[in-house]
Formats: structure tokens, C-alpha cells, sequence
């Protein structure tokens, strides 16, 4: 596994230290995994990190022990990291690390943290440690990773330009009579050959009349010609994830699925085109939103056009409408960002058609990182 | 797919509103996935479930209004379910319906709402509807979900013995010079000719020293002769999760192998074999600590012996040490329930065995759901 040097992990500590100065926290408390995977490279199903302003610790249980050594030992290190083994309890551990820390406003991630742990610690430091409190922070770490670093940037590169080979193994397994499964059968097994850990979301293979659920899977539908068929695949690479859609015809394309294909591919290529540092990504949204709706497909583009890539499948920024409901002001694009590009046009009882592409902001506009054919084609 | 009646989701729903009236409080907010999934059938990435005395509601967004009326349309219809498509912010439509049934005390799941979407209801509450109290409620699906209906032990039973395929094809892919990610590749082939939607986790195979990392996934390591492999893998079915781990040898296994693989079936057989109803969990993981402790191996078992196994891969009961920093009563095994018995022994930089089996606790005993031979394979 590639993995970012231990020095630009601590670049991203120094940049969290900045924002909890802001905050007026002397200390953080990081409960989400992705987040802590981020700050200390430690990727697992278990473990909590803790910033101060001069430290950084990272608890994990035993099962952990020997991956976290290789970690430290490696030049992925993160400076400084200090490793805590917890036996037990992680949060009896976390507390006793706090008072031994001496910190006294600790903030916790109020986007992940659940209201039953953020009890037990309450009631937990109440008793052990009167003076230390709790603040709630939103979207600290979530803010810092929309941006992407140069390392998380060549990452995602790579991540996308293996869809390449995936897409070709998908097109080679598309034709009448194969089921949906078998189709992502062969997604799956390009994904691992390509060198993935693992999909990064549920592969879709959704043909004819499932093409209308934008968030089907795969079932024992066999094509048929004449359909359309929406692929939808990505991978987890050296922990950064990428997205492709294409929609393929089996056989041969009608009118209408010529129609459809054309409005999507257009709202597609307007929403890429739209990408540039400054504006809002719902600016992006409404460049694809406003294609489909003058070409009749309006009300049949039923999700936002994008969504942020890196860590997580789905994170900032979001680029869908601006929100009616929300006072907050939205933030604008940055280089750095990267963001999947996806409109769709679902049509219940027919099928739907979906493309979708990763795309990197950069200083002057985008760059498209995936690199596979947007022609409709028929297979 | 194979669904579980409508009926018997009113079942539950009739068992949760029991729950709720003891907890004295009139509605209850669903919002972890897979609980609305046991609640309503519904299957998806997005979805919010409210439950009163006397109704039921699913919210979902327009992503999911065709998935949902085919729900609807079928034998898995839960009875009287009403469905809410929201356009916009689900938070938003949630406050609206609690306004519009009248309730006054809503339960909510503390263990997975998150501090800031719980400040951001009460905020709304406090402007839209003082009156409307919420309520922390702790494990109620949680502890339902534990004791499987019969139509989750059917779904539970096929799940896991659909492994026995997936396990020869694993078995058929180990041999000198294949790499992990190549066995990996094989166990999920299989998986997904098995019918399984997807991995019910990320596959683990750990060759050779990478044995001794219990949560270790696949690499690029080759396998050589000589090695343990660790195979851990499952699938889910129908909603339902299985869970299987076998260690082979390639080639030849040396005395130390037989050893340690011996200490761990012992220890896997001891606690099958203390499966009952009316012990607590602990009971069974002491008595395969104490199986690999009298054989020299007690430190090198590093995690608990198992946990529930359901619609998620990890869910109630666990099956470990008795928390000496809870004072909560610990719960006992009662029948329906399914647990992973899943001993190992790790030691670092020469590998680990982990053995595990799926297990239905009866009326009686147990039942071993898996059926996978449990003899030390040289492939």
C-alpha cells in the first residue's frame, strides 16, 4: 500500500491546530474513523485520535498493536504520534487521557459523535475531572479534507484512472442474457485485479426498468437487447476512492434512449464545464440542472449533481441545490477539490441513463481525472 | 430477493411499541439504517422511520420513491405503513410529521443520532413545538434485533450455509505463488456466484506473518509454502449477514502449526459447546480463553470470542469478557439468538490461526449454522 509520508500528516495536524485555536479548544477529540485514517494514517475499524496543540496520541485495542507498529516504523509515520494500546475500554482510556493531558476544553466531533458516548463521557468527567469540558465542533476535519493535498491529489489520480481498465472489463461482460450480478461480477473482479482494496460503494448494474432507481445494486436480471444498462463502480485505492458511471445500450439504442442519453451527456458536459475555484458548487448543479430541465428531463433528474471524493465515497463539498432551509453561507469551490460530476434522467417503468465522471478543481478551472469514452456505446 | 412477510414486520413493530410504552414515551425516531430496515423492509443508503402507538411512517427521498412503491406493491408491505417523499431536508420533514401526529415524548437512539443533528432537532422543536420533549433511548432495536423471528433464522440459515461453496472456491485458490488479493478475488467470485449481495465485510486473507494481524485485509503477498493463511470472509443474503474464518496451510504445516491450530480448535470447540440459553456471553468466551490459556496461548488471543450476527456483521450479543467497568447487568444467550464463535491466536511476525463458525442458540443448545470442515487443510 502507498501511503503519504508521516510529514504531511503532520502538515494537516499543524492546519487542524490552527482551526482548534480559532475555536478556543486546546485539544480534539477525533472519533471518526476516515478522519482519524487522515490525521494519524491509521486505517482500521477501531480507534481514536487526540490532538493537543503540542501532542498527538492515538488509542487503538491490541487487534491493532502489531499494524500501528509497521506504521510507526515506517515513513509514514506521523511525527510524534504517540500510540496508547487500550485493553478495554476505549473511552475509560480516552478519559484518563484527557486528565493526564491536562487539557480543559476538549472539542468532539458533534457530526459523529453519538448522543449516548457524548453522555458517558459527560457523566464520566464529571466525576473524574470537573473542570474539563466538552465543545462540540462540526465539520473540522471535514472542512480540511474537501481541499486535497499534492499527496491525496496523486492518490486520486490513480484511483481514477484505474477505472479505465474496470470500465473495459464491465464493457466486456455487457450482452444479452447476462444477469445484472454477472456484469458486477466482472466489475469486482477488474476492481481487485486493478490493484483496489476493496469497491468503494455497492457496484450497480441496473438494466432496462432498474436503470429508474438511481440506487439499485445488482439482481438476477438478465439484459435484454435493446436496454439500457447504468454502471456505476468505483475502488478503494491505497485508501483514496473513486466513481464512474456509464450507461451502455445492449444490442442497439432507440430513439428515446438516444434522446435520453443526450440530454444526460449534455447536462453532464455543462456541469464539468462549470467547474472553476470561486463559485459555489451549487452553481454547478444548476449548469447541469438547467440542460436537462430545457430539454424536458427536469423533473427526471431526481439527486444532486455531485459530491465531494477522497477518504469517503461521499464528502464535502456537496454539489447539489442550494439549500433553501439552510441560513448558512455556502462555500465556495477551491483548487484542490474534487468532486464527481453525475446527472441522471429516471423514468419509472423505462429505465434511466446516469454519467458520471471524477473531476479535480484546479487553480483556473478542472481537470477530468477518470478517462473513459462518454459516447453512448452499444454492446 | 427474498423478503421477510409484511406481517412479520408488524410483528416487530408490535413488539418495539411495547418497548416504547415501558420507556413511557408515544413515538419513536428510527434513523439508524439497518433498524429501519428491520422496522420496514426498506433497504437503502437514506431513510428515516417514525413509529407511534397506533402508526407507522417511512421518510425517504425522491432517490427511493420507485424502490418504495414496488416495497409497497408486495407481500413485504408492512401493514399501514405510510410513506413520506422528501424532496428536501429529511430533519425538516421529521419535525413537520412529529407536529402533524400530535406527539409529545419521541424516543430517539441515542447510540447512533449524532450530538449535532440531535441539537439541530431540538433547536427546531424548541422554535416550531415546545411542547415536543425527545427522549434518549438506548439499544431498543438493538436488544429486539438480538433474538431472531423464524424468518431470520431461514434468511440466517441460508446465508450461512451458502459458505460451504464459497469456501472450496477459496480452498481451490490457495497454492504457492498466488498473492492474497488473488484468493481474495476467488472468495468474492464465489461470494457473488452464491447469490450474496455483496461481502458482508472486506475480505481477510492473511498469509504467512500477516496471520498474526487479526484485521488485516489482502495484499500483494505471495503465499509460500510453509505458510498459514487466514481466511475470513461472509456475504449478505437477503439482508443477512454470514461470517466464516478457516486457517490452511500451504504446502506442508510444520509442528508449530499443528500446535497453535490445535490450541485454537480446542478453544472454538469449548466454546461451541457452552452455548446455551439462559448464560451469560461471557461464559462462553471464558471457556475458550481458558482452553487456549491452559495450552500456553492466553496472551496471544487478543480479541473477544465472537459477536451477534444479523442484518449488520457485528450486533448483539457480544461474546467476551464480562466488562469489569460496566455495572449494568450482563444479558444472558436466549434462543434465536446467532453468534460468531471465532477463537484465535496471534503471534507476531510468525502468523496466527482463527477458526470460526456462525451459531444458532436452540431452545436446548446450539446449532453450528456454518458447515465448513474445521480438519487442518494442507492445500
Amino acid at each position: 500500500m502507498q501511503r503519504v509520508p508521516g510529514e504531511a500528516l503532520g502538515q494537516r495536524q499543524a492546519a487542524v491546530r490552527q482551526a482548534m485555536a480559532g475555536l478556543g479548544v486546546d485539544s480534539l477529540l477525533v472519533t471518526s474513523l476516515p478522519n482519524v485514517f487522515y490525521l494519524t494514517g491509521h486505517e482500521g475499524s477501531a480507534g481514536v485520535a487526540l490532538l493537543t496543540a503540542t501532542r498527538s496520541q492515538l488509542y487503538v485495542d491490541p487487534r491493532y498493536a502489531e499494524a500501528v507498529a509497521q506504521l510507526q516504523a515506517s515513513p509514514a509515520a506521523p511525527p510524534g504520534l504517540e500510540v496508547r494500546i487500550v485493553p478495554g475500554s476505549y473511552d475509560q482510556a480516552i478519559v484518563d487521557g484527557l486528565i493526564d493531558l491536562g487539557v480543559t476544553r476538549v472539542g468532539v466531533e458533534a457530526g459523529h459523535l453519538t448522543v449516548a458516548r457524548h453522555r458517558w463521557f459527560l457523566s464520566a468527567l464529571a466525576q473524574a475531572a470537573p473542570t474539563v469540558e466538552l465543545v462540540a465542533t462540526e465539520g473540522l476535519l471535514e472542512d480540511a479534507r474537501a481541499v486535497k493535498d499534492t499527496h491525496e491529489i496523486a492518490l486520486l489520480r490513480q484511483s481514477c484512472l484505474g477505472l479505465t481498465a474496470v470500465a473495459e472489463a464491465a464493457f466486456r461482460a455487457v450482452r444479452a442474457g447476462a444477469t445484472e450480478r454477472e456484469v458486477a461480477g466482472a466489475i469486482e473482479q477488474g476492481l481487485r485485479s486493478g490493484g483496489y482494496a476493496r469497491p468503494a460503494f455497492d457496484t450497480i448494474v441496473g438494466s432496462g426498468p432498474n436503470g429508474a432507481l438511481p440506487h439499485y445494486r445488482a439482481g438476477e436480471r438478465r439484459l435484454e437487447r435493446g436496454d439500457l444498462v447504468v454502471l456505476d463502480f468505483g475502488g478503494v485505492l491505497d485508501g483514496y476512492c473513486s466513481d464512474l458511471t456509464r450507461t451502455v445500450a445492449v444490442g442497439e439504442a432507440n430513439a428515446k434512449a438516444r434522446e435520453v442519453y443526450a440530454a444526460v451527456l449534455a447536462a453532464q458536459q455543462a456541469g464539468i464545464e462549470a467547474v472553476r475555484p470561486g463559485i459555489p458548487a451549487s452553481a454547478v448543479d444548476a449548469a447541469a440542472r438547467q440542460e436537462l430541465a430545457q430539454r424536458g428531463f427536469g423533473d427526471a433528474f431526481t439527486h444532486g449533481t455531485g459530491h465531494g471524493l477522497g477518504i469517503d465515497v461521499h464528502e464535502l463539498p456537496r454539489v447539489s441545490r442550494a439549500r433553501s432551509d439552510s441560513s448558512a453561507p455556502e462555500g465556495l469551490l477551491r483548487p484542490g477539490m474534487v468532486v464527481t460530476i453525475e446527472p441522471g434522467a429516471y423514468l419509472p417503468g423505462w429505465g434511466g441513463v446516469r454519467i458520471e465522471d471524477d473531476v479535480l478543481v484546479t487553480e483556473n478551472g478542472y481537470e477530468v481525472l477518470t478517462s473513459v469514452t462518454r459516447e453512448l456505446l452499444t454492446l
